[in-house]
């Protein structure tokens, strides 16, 4: 087994900030040696937080001058696919955020070119390391609510998107950026891949935010008929404003399950008999994932350590893609559409 | 204002029971003088159970008899039209059981015959009478969380539908029999009418039902888009097992409101650590809607004491009945269907 | 079985309301035939909600004028004894509030005068009558938590006693007025008798509400050692403002169980992540216990019907008594004292 | 400020591990350089699982042999004095576990001996570091639910003490092991000293588990009466096989506040409506305070780095024990005990 395995850190922002606390703090067996992006300021800042030693404005840059098994990519989607060739093409691992890519195709050259270089390949799926998900999911495949029959997995968030997660040419819009996680842990919960899926979007704070990118939405529904013959539903709300909320239920032939709350801490407060009690709420994902932030990072320095295929890898990236792609395409033709128009028969 | 209200109870079955429970034990204000059903063991069995004091086969021999001012109609869906005919015709006031029809010709027939007849209709949407509905609409009305822009609305019941309520031919099946309530309360919640909705369902526990009735599906997922822009969805699992579920969600522009819990009581147990909190939930619904039930019925008879037109009547049935019709006719052709196919433009 | 039963309320004030609510609405085998208050605009108002049609200043004019098989005490403690004792001569069963008496001896000679002229009598515990109470007190006796070893019991209520409801003299104040459903429900409940209570009570709003009565307190908690080997807590507080709050925990031998809950109704909003989610509290004893008021009237109305002894009686009232003496005796001499020093040996 | 803090941990057993736990994984600031334990196997097994690389029998032996900065004291409380004194006298800054001491003395000479040679002194109070209970301090700290009037503080544990920690003269039994958390708590909590404490106790378990200890109890219930004029609540109950418990309620002039809840975690289910929802219970007090041993341990190295006075020292264990003392003195005299007897005036 490899001793300490050193990370290359691509984006300094909100996930590689929070990649890089999961790390710094809780995954001893990682260690951050250098941190990429081009913007200075939030560089120097996040490598100054997290005691990160060498800085860099570009990954050929780091590669050049540092030694790292493996580079944990945490920037825009359009991105993905050549930053995972450069760091295949140089012998390291990676940890890539969803969504995998904007297309099928980029999907597949990921995969080509990481299986070609025998580089392992982590999609940052953190739900299924998320210990409600991963008992959920364990109770289920022992059996416990029977064959599951339907799935209802929503994601809202309390933030504005920035203008290149809003739009479809650039990202492939909210349910690419918000509700990966959703398609990915629905397609995992259920046992099945999707048959053919229907979406409807709407468009309520846009105006008020001043935005004007074609087909933008803020709420978006999603109807899954899955090959099991099961059924499932998406929501996705954001900016939603009312804290974090990330949920599922699952009917199986036995019974019902629910993963998550919307609680966020278990303080309780009553102090004016008209309004009622007062609970927290989740505020932010960092705050309701972290130990799947923890423990999505342990397992994939692992997976290098004893040279394993991590759990999501790029089949679970690419049919998340796909039913991005076949749920877009879905509202803007208004008609169900089935995964083999994405994926070929 | 009249004095006591004289009932007529049509159906001796479970609904019948359900509903002369509430009226005789919680509504003094009402009375029900005769009960309508052809079975007469059963007949025998509720009149007994609620002192009714006269029974009759149907309710052309009631209204020969005995004098009453309102008949209440818990029998199969092709009944309603003919015995709210029969009722109006002879100056009874009805209360009619969801779902109101079969089509929308037999809706507007009931209502031009109730209208011509000056007859009080109030349909039997209870979930607009349970306290937790009731304060939820005030509260959206009120504007706390402000527009509505995604409602999410389940009905799963635990027991097997009867052979007449499975098949689309005599009752519209289960988007019609389970889930009336979800199609009213989703288009009252969100203040708006539906434009156009898309259902996938899927049959898990047919075969091991021996059901070969076409189409039967024992699971569904509505998804709709409203008239306001708004979505919508609509679940029903049945026969589901696990109890009596009944939870809306909505989201507005300011925030998030749950209606309803699985809990049924707060008795919690725990005795092993191993198995966890034990929790009762609802078990069916007469137990999760009891104030519901006897709020409906003391409006009604309210109604008829003040002449005044009740809460949910010909407009709420038509349009759930509607919904049915466009949900059904869009799994069969798998496409979205617009509510004016159904309903003309 | 007789049939319906005809009662007199006595006392037109709040807890007169409760029950002639419960019964003209919900308990049609009693009907409320004559109402006594010498507060004659309240007594007005009373019988005109509820539709009674008798009224009188005195239950002693009441007997002389109109015909009724029993009586509803709902005034003061201290008329407690002379109202039941009248009643009773005049052959009236009787239900009376909590708690039965000023003292043991007041306790005795209700039940001694009941006793001989052969009238039931039933106290105002509707706590046993509570459908989370009930459910719980059956799983108990079960055995599904084992032997219970400690119970802890709470009411904090929202509002200020009148002054008569705070003063030892002429009520034994808060132990007596706000708990006495405490020491009922863990007797009841643990199924063994006190043996020794500790008391310590506070006095934190005392000032700021101009109460200069000797011994006042707002807070009280009572230690309790059950003639089983088993413990005992009771907390009260009044005015608690945030709610009215009644909850019951009871550890066993096997287990643990929860019964009663803050949360009043099923309704949770959040528009604001800093600020949480926000669920109505119980906000008052009508509201929290409404079934038990009915199912306790329903209960006194069925005993006099099938002439059958009620659930809680004499017997009950006096341990309640006995426990508030005891708790009372312990704060003001800073001691435990054992129930025999108030029931002798 | 210093570099990473080398700490002994004296202690191979559950809490040592525990410790160890945190410290390896999630406080990278803090280093374990050797475990002290005499037997062997244990040792030789925390040590491996956990990478320490030096073991010894004694602190003696570890002290002459390898640099550290802290010890962590995780041994029986007889050990307690000794050991401190001996880290003190070798300058090395000292975490002692909860209690403190067997007694006042032990507690002044640990204090004193400390203080003396400028040693850093942290008690094992985790819930002091607990996410939920910093909240909820620093919210009542802010005056949300106004002046603090009532708190009732639980600790319910899963399995049998060892010997000698059910024998009150090598512990002081469950009101030290179990419960000086919540005597630790309800002072930080209420903001006061305690000026009396009553306590009962009760033996269910003892004989079917053959202890046969002189004043063994496996329950325990006090009232406290707190210098401010507030009321208290200890229970413990151990063992008592339902899962490990600790919550907290508190309620002031303004308000209540709840601290902790049964549920482990969000995964809820019903296969069977008569059976219910089941929710999965804490298990274990590492599990449910997991937050809270790392954060204290975080909390430690950094007061040692930065040269800061802990948040939880000296006088708080101190203060613990006294409660203690008063508590056991009691239960045993069978009357109201003050602290000053315990403390002196």
């Amino acid at each position: 087994m490899k001793s300490q395995i050193k990370i290359c850190m691509i984006g300094a922002g909100r996930v590689g900030k929070n990649h890089s606390r999961a790390i710094t703090r809780h995954v001893p067996s990682g260690k951050i040696v250098a941190l990429v992006d081009p913007v200075i300021p939030v560089r120097n800042e996040t490598a100054k937080e997290f005691g990160i030693e060498s800085e860099f404005d570009t990954l050929e840059q780091a590669i050049g001058k540092i030694d790292f098994d493996a580079v944990i990519i945490t920037t825009p989607t359009p991105t993905h696919l050549p930053l995972t060739a450069l760091a295949a093409e140089n012998g390291k691992h990676v940890f890539l955020e969803k969504p995998m890519a904007l297309n099928i195709d980029e999907c597949d050259e990921i995969n080509r070119i990481t299986t070609q270089h025998g580089i392992l390949l982590q999609l940052g799926f953190m739900r299924r390391f998320d210990p409600e998900f991963v008992a959920a999911a364990a109770r289920i495949e022992a059996g416990e609510i029977g064959q599951p029959m339907m799935v209802k997995s929503l994601t809202h968030g309390p933030g504005l998107p920035p203008p290149w997660a809003r739009d479809l040419k650039t990202s492939n819009g909210m349910l690419a950026e918000v509700n990966s996680h959703d398609w990915d842990s629905t397609r995992w919960l259920m046992g099945s891949n999707y048959e053919r899926v229907y979406t409807e979007v709407a468009n309520f704070k846009g105006a008020a935010n001043n935005i004007d990118t074609p087909n933008f939405y803020d709420n978006v529904l999603v109807n899954i008929k899955f090959e099991s013959g099961g059924l499932g539903m998406i929501s996705g709300v954001c900016p939603c404003g009312y804290g974090y909320d990330a949920r599922v239920e699952i009917i199986g032939e036995k019974g019902i399950m629910q993963i998550g709350e919307l609680q966020g801490q278990a303080v309780v407060v009553c102090t004016n008999r008209d309004q009622g009690l007062i609970t927290p709420i989740f505020r932010t994902w960092p705050e309701r994932f972290i130990w799947g932030y923890i423990y999505e990072m342990e397992h994939f320095v692992s997976c290098i350590q004893t040279d394993t295929k991590p759990k999501a890898g790029a089949e679970e990236g690419r049919w998340a893609v796909a039913g991005v792609l076949a749920g877009t395409r879905s509202f803007l033709e208004q008609r169900p559409v089935y995964l083999k128009e994405i994926l070929g028969s």
